[in-house]
């Protein structure tokens, strides 16, 4: 229990990694763990994930979903921005390329700012004009990236596409189908935004010194890159890959229970029950697997859930549920991304949120500076 | 107040910035605030300011003053350490050259992890690796970019020199004096570390996801730039230019007092006396001063702080002492720094104690994700 009276707490227990303590109040989303909710600015998630990616973003920055002129006004905003310069696409060159897309995104929004005529201004006006520009190249950066290192000549973005398929557009080169397109962007939509996950926090501790929007973003990535939090989905990822080549998931699980090691993609310090965001990612990935006329490595997935939720929830009684990255993992093989671009993607959905927080931190701001006790 | 109990969070009140909650404990170090005492793993700043720098990021790394076999290893392993590639130098060289140093020392630091062979090994002794190159290029990365930007090729670091000195040195080209190189060496030293403030939260935050160390450093960059954080040195250095300028430090304070304006270098969310480093500062200020023969500036620093004392201090109560960033901002003055270096050169100072709570949090890790209150 931690008490705190004027000015000095009184500590009797400490919560390690502030579990449960709540460090600030939001209007941007709330997430009742124990009944499996998740709402953005109000709105439950099995309703937005049917609204486009620009819709959900315009969203999460203004407190409400935008009427048509808004969403146009925004949307042509967010298309106009998809373009990098040839400096930044230098810098990507530059980039080693056996890294994760993540480390090459830090460095080229780290250039990128070097660039922006309203680097140091934290006004509301100068930073909508950034968010926009942070939202709308984060994919392009990412797909020239991953063109680049393939052998491929990054590719220009294509207007007529949405947020999603142009992402898929530009890291292929060919036009995703219906469904792919469809199923990229709800992925962005579900991975928008979650309260006060690390990375958010992280951004918003950043902002909190008034700091400038990109260093408050790029902290997001920082703390998003690690397997605790965004790189979950590319374990899940190696995972799906080593079940396969074992083709005995049952085993697998158990053998790693046996081991008290952790299963990736199951689990999540808020949820005690199912994550609302696994059962619509799980529903994408049915659909992704009949599509393909596949259904292999779905059936794999859904063995794994199967013998953990067997295992652990049921016999052990522990909420260990599949999470947000299990499903999300699986989706991400199907529509062919490698596993290095995984937490990248996450980043590219994730932006909008970080974005909405830190203007809310910057409109009543105060420096978050918690105390440590010396042992 | 905040009461925990098993699993939930009961509110009733949130402190905000998380003002007075302790988050953690730790062994790096210690404060004070009532008694103005600040110690680095339980030796006072007083003592350790008369230490080299490297021996106090030994401490700070290792938990202990180095005997004399223990610091030169460390010292030599710095040293050969210091210089940087031309490949870094190269992305230096495509930085705008009117961002602060901060800015460029961040993408440097980013792109310098790209190439880094223990990137995502979090283990003790690859961190170590990784600890030696980041303390020992900062002032390396820094020199560069200014040497860059003001026209001059950057040099090559001097192995004779100490930490602060050699970096002096390489921003100048010139070797600084007895004097300049003790200053520098000791507003390192009395840099390195300070508990649980917003960057160190924020590169422990980082490093609780189980990302990399070059993230976690990166991630206190970010924090460390805002005003209200390391920023408050170039916000002093130029407050100094405008009083100077005016003529009337007397007046200059009490227009800002009267328009309820907050005073750069003064005032601390945890101390509420003198902070100890400002009083070690002020003496450093003052010898520089008549070394150089001229105590015009430091008179000037010495009558602002003398109608904020009298004013909020004395006529008001408020516990609005002079704190760390004053009188650095003045020593940086005298060491002819340029106010777009200052942040980064308190990153310079600050690098050690990130990684050392890095270190910490990695050895005994729980993610750090606190919640918040939906409104």
């Amino acid at each position: 229990m931690i008490i705190i009276t004027k000015g000095v707490a009184q500590l009797t227990e400490i919560k390690k990694g502030l579990q449960d303590v709540i460090a600030l109040e939001t209007r941007i989303s709330c997430i009742d763990g124990e009944k499996g909710i998740l709402k953005y600015r109000n709105f439950d998630i099995n309703e937005l994930v049917n609204l486009s990616y620009d819709s959900v973003s315009y969203l999460l920055l203004n407190g409400d979903i935008p009427n048509n002129t808004e969403l146009d006004d925004f949307s042509s905003k967010l298309k106009n921005e998809r373009e990098i310069n040839e400096n930044l696409i230098q810098t990507i060159k530059t980039c080693n390329f056996n890294i994760e897309a993540m480390d090459a995104l830090r460095t080229a929004v780290s250039h990128m700012s070097h660039c922006d005529l309203d680097l140091n201004d934290i006004s509301h006006d100068a930073n909508i004009r950034k968010a926009i520009k942070l939202i709308a190249r984060f994919p392009t950066i990412v797909a020239s990236f991953s063109r680049i290192k393939t052998g491929y000549n990054p590719l220009s973005p294509d207007y007529n596409l949405s947020h999603g398929a142009n992402f898929l557009y530009m890291l292929s080169g060919e036009k995703p189908d219906e469904l792919e397109a469809k199923v990229m962007e709800k992925d962005l939509i579900l991975t928008a935004e979650h309260e006060l996950n690390a990375s958010t926090f992280s951004s918003r501790v950043t902002a909190s010194t008034l700091s400038d929007l990109h260093s408050a973003i790029i902290s997001g990535l920082d703390t998003l890159k690690g397997p605790l939090h965004g790189g979950a989905r590319m374990a899940v990822m190696n995972m799906l890959d080593e079940v396969s080549s074992s083709n005995d998931a049952e085993q697998y699980v158990m053998d790693l229970i046996q081991n008290n090691q952790k299963i990736m993609g199951f689990g999540h310090r808020v949820y005690k029950t199912y994550d609302p965001r696994s059962n619509i990612y799980k529903d994408l990935a049915k659909k992704l697997a009949e599509n393909k006329g596949d259904s292999t490595l779905y059936n794999i997935a859904e063995r794994i859930e199967d013998t953990v939720i067997q295992e652990l929830v049921e016999k052990q009684n522990k909420p260990i549920y599949p999470n947000a990255d299990f499903y999300s993992g699986v989706i991400y093989k199907y529509l062919g991304l490698h596993p290095k671009l995984a937490t990248s993607v996450f980043a590219i959905g994730r932006v909008s949120g970080w974005i909405a927080h830190c203007l809310e931190q910057y409109s009543d701001n105060r420096l978050i500076r918690p105390r440590a006790r010396s042992i």
